[in-house]
């Protein structure tokens, strides 16, 4: 049986659409077919070849569908069941790492040395089925559409993630730096958690856009944020440590940066400058997936409607201009693919 | 092919010796010899019929040996592989609480409304052979004798979790009440750790052995708990409640009580009299097995020599010499079946 | 210069309102026009004799009001400032207790050997002026109503720290059991901050109330809560273990029991029947003043509007009427005398 | 009355020792006779002017010596206590800061807009008598002496600090960088409480004297910390972030680098190369002292003996040697000036 994927074929490469075979579902796994796939910019750097040479590969890591076929061994899924995963799918159980049994997944598969990982090591989401271990699916909410459902598999979880790493106190304030594909989510999952919530944009444009988002503050950078009283904990979800760097100057005492993406352009610094950092007893905290508890929680508050990411979608013949605009930083947020509408 | 195994046949009924077959392996299994299982108190409450109709039963959920088989779809454990289990090998994944998807296993396992509870609805390890979930198994360290492996499986990782949950503060000082299969592990780890270690005992022929394994100072209840300062942590390893709460007055301010066990004949009590709980700050802490990673914290902590417990040995035809120490609180201090031993 | 102030004579005696001498300023205290003074239940037990042979007193430990006279040494305060004092004005300083040096105030001096407690050990606020260490004043934000500010100095103190010490996380549900004095504070606090919040009160005239507080559900009892899916924290603000104990019942994996009050009557007890609190993980914590930070916080909640205490204002004329609406149980919902205005 | 006083007379001028009243004390204050007043590397930036223009004034943060006049309104301290106290005396207890209430002292001081800081703001211990805040006094254990005391008022508070702040779990590794003023001490406060610990050092000489204060490993830089298995804590002790960010090659997923000290050199960067940071769950740290509580908890480790001082003393004569070994990083390991003791 063949399907329809998008094909990565090269570094630095356009995405093309190929007919390739539906993936034999092995033991331990189910087979879904993908009803919606998000891109998320990490999709361009495995493009760019920041990943490796993992070509040719389908990328895509926001994944969610329906199972259609259960393969042997698993007893916790069904055909029918509305499944998603995540960038990491599963562990090898067996390397130092493994060994300390961290909870799973994300956590320790993310530092396992031969993780299973969706749209590098193994096949992405951005084709009308896949292959996904068993234990690296978790079960869909009812009701959660699944264009919606997708981008909470990285952006919310990654953000969710972010947030609960930051231990926010009640009725701290939240900064989130950045109002794009994570920044969108993150505010409204602030916002819905009653924490007073502020954005940080220099995008004149996007400020009534922050407000309806949950926004009780706009602000343009860190000294704008100190001059309304600061800010307990600083979400960073652009790529841009320099513009982190600077919003550090609307910091609380005892406050905590959260960076959960990169910038291959610059480290992000702590000074001794000014009142120091240690004086202030600020923290940076390096943020990621932080296990499928978290996943579930993030699920559960898009389908309680507390969340709703704004997306854009596209068929797989799209793929080209899904990603010039993924790419370009045109995406209105989240660009998401629903191979089972066809096209 | 057959096996030896011990089977619990009826409520209340003697442990008897039965030739029965080797269990199919299914797909998502390893198959074990066992080579130590570890009798837990739990295992008489289980005979007298506590844990339900589940009889005709194998007992012991403190399992360890060597896979020589593996089933399809697991990719995690190979033949030759050193592993052991604990009480709950896997969950259902598709319950309410499976659904959140809190950390595997034990934690979220425990609280599956159908988990797979090795010796209670399926097979236990007082038998040469058992065949258990790959993902309800964990590796062991190197180095590490199966006898000794064996009770960490429950005895070790209970009083472990029960540590790790009271967040014991560097420089604490943490009591232990009781001295037997759970007190005489928790003492070792709470000295291995650099806590200031208490323990309390009413056998005056114990206090030799609590300072061998690691007690700095040895009492015989809370009022002399409190005459020496008192303690911050005070780990309950019995079975009775009532010399719990009275070791309750040697708690300090913002003390924790860690009732990791069960006492069927009375509840825990907290009174207002003297100066009440809340104006102490004090806490109750239930604890119980908390997920694999403490259990791979205790095998590596025995693998380094810092906890060994004490065991004496039995062949499974020993069984109903081996069920009478234990149940008469005779045990010194775990009882482990070597079935590969033979006899 | 004489003042009116309600007196304590006896235990089990009424209250009077006899004329004495304005207290005398010492070095490190300041003197404080009383403009409002809240009745706590505290204060039946006091005027009962369950704190001992304190009489003649006067009692009251929620006060506020202006300095008009500030002491040599002090150098935090000043004339004209607006201020509030709570049950324990400052600490001994040197016994083995205060030799820890935790965290002032509330925290530390309340398990002091000798702590300055107002209304018991010292003069309360029940009266037209009141002399006060100036370390246990706080400065009252600006904006905030005296009547208003005086609830929050013991019963938002009592429940904001019982939801702080519960850690709270993100979308967890609180449920707040009573709806008194206590407890229609402890709702608006929990809804405040975004939590899903639950009232648990047997009396069916209140559901509105609570709804109008901030609940988002009203259930009767424990059965109840677990039927519309249980909480994650039960804040106990009544003085009943029994309604307490049932609550449990409703109390998810990981739940929390706060205590922050007593009942001299019974036991909170817990048992090992059905499943166990420690397989449920579950905790009581035990919950009292938390430290000036807490109040400063649920002050600032108080002055942006988050949370506002239904008084019933009396002239300390009235105090034979006050005490008895408040020993009966009749108060709506927080009792304050209001000296300054005469009466 | 007159005394003793070393006195720093300009920004980079040589510390002279002039004869100057004895202080007056004021109400809330109290006068020490000073017996000892250790130097710590800030007395040098203090002097080289990195604190402002402070001149006239006597440096020294670390002072320790007995109460000989209390003043007006002090209740906590009496003639003939041993006390000592630290870099931050008081706060203001009005600006915004210290209007959170955030526990006394050290924490919120520092970041108060007008602290009484000890050595700058106000005279430090470097004489023969010192006035100081009652508050901002700390009783000493029985049996620790003088000396090793002063050491501990910020070589060990700091080091303390940092080690609580990393919130250390039973068994977790920490790993020193440093063995100077603050590293010989962090050392061994980290082997008192039981954790797996290294010394980070280049000086090969050095090695023996970290065995001997209790590492239990001996690495030169990150790459080696790696080999031997990695830290979950990297304490840096030393002011050198370059050494700082190459040790944390060596840290593990999860781990934490505590920053309590000062480069005016280059910042401490976090790239985005290799393993990122995000995706190793590690966290940066500020840290300072952080509370009375644990400085008093350090005391009482130095009072048992867990964690001794390697001191050289100095008469206040012997300023200008004392000061040119410190500021050239040849003090070995704390330089302690005992007034007390005449010359």
């Amino acid at each position: 049986m063949k399907m329809k994927a998008i094909v990565m074929t090269g570094a630095g490469r356009p995405w093309e659409v190929h007919e390739v075979p539906v993936p034999a579902v092995e033991p331990g796994q189910v087979l879904v077919r993908v009803h919606a796939s998000g891109m998320c910019y990490t999709d361009v750097w495995a493009t760019q070849g920041y990943g490796g040479d993992i070509y040719p590969q389908t990328p895509g890591h926001e994944v969610v569908g329906e199972v259609v076929e259960v393969g042997a061994g698993v007893r916790s899924r069904r055909v029918g069941d509305r499944v998603g995963t995540t960038w990491v799918q599963s562990a090898c159980g067996r390397c130092p790492y493994c060994r300390q049994n961290r909870p799973l997944s994300g956590q320790t598969a993310m530092n396992c040395v031969e993780p299973r990982t969706t749209g590098f090591a193994a096949q992405g989401g951005h084709a009308e089925y896949i292959a996904i271990a068993a234990e690296g699916t978790v079960l869909l909410p009812d009701g959660l559409a699944y264009a919606d459902a997708a981008p909470m598999m990285c952006a919310g979880y990654t953000t969710w993630s972010g947030l609960r790493d930051a231990q926010p106190q009640p009725r701290e304030r939240i900064a989130v730096l950045g109002i794009g594909g994570l920044g969108h989510v993150a505010l409204q999952l602030s916002r819905a958690c009653g924490y007073d919530t502020v954005a940080i944009t220099h995008s004149a444009d996007k400020h009534d856009l922050a407000r309806q988002l949950g926004a009780d503050h706009v602000v343009a950078d860190g000294r704008q944020l100190r001059e309304i009283g600061g800010a307990d904990v600083l979400l960073v979800t652009s790529n841009d440590f320099a513009l982190a760097q600077e919003a550090v100057a609307g910091l609380r005492v005892d406050g905590r940066i959260v960076l959960c993406g990169l910038d291959f352009s610059r480290p992000f610094s702590i000074s001794s400058e000014g009142v120091p950092f240690h004086m202030m007893r600020q923290r940076v905290i390096g943020s990621t997936h932080g296990g499928q508890r978290y996943l579930s929680e993030v699920l559960e508050l898009a389908a309680q409607g507390k969340v709703k990411p704004i997306v854009e979608t596209f068929a797989l013949d799209q793929a080209a201009e899904a990603y010039e605009r993924l790419a370009s930083g045109r995406m209105r947020f989240r660009g998401v693919f629903t191979p089972s509408r066809g096209g």
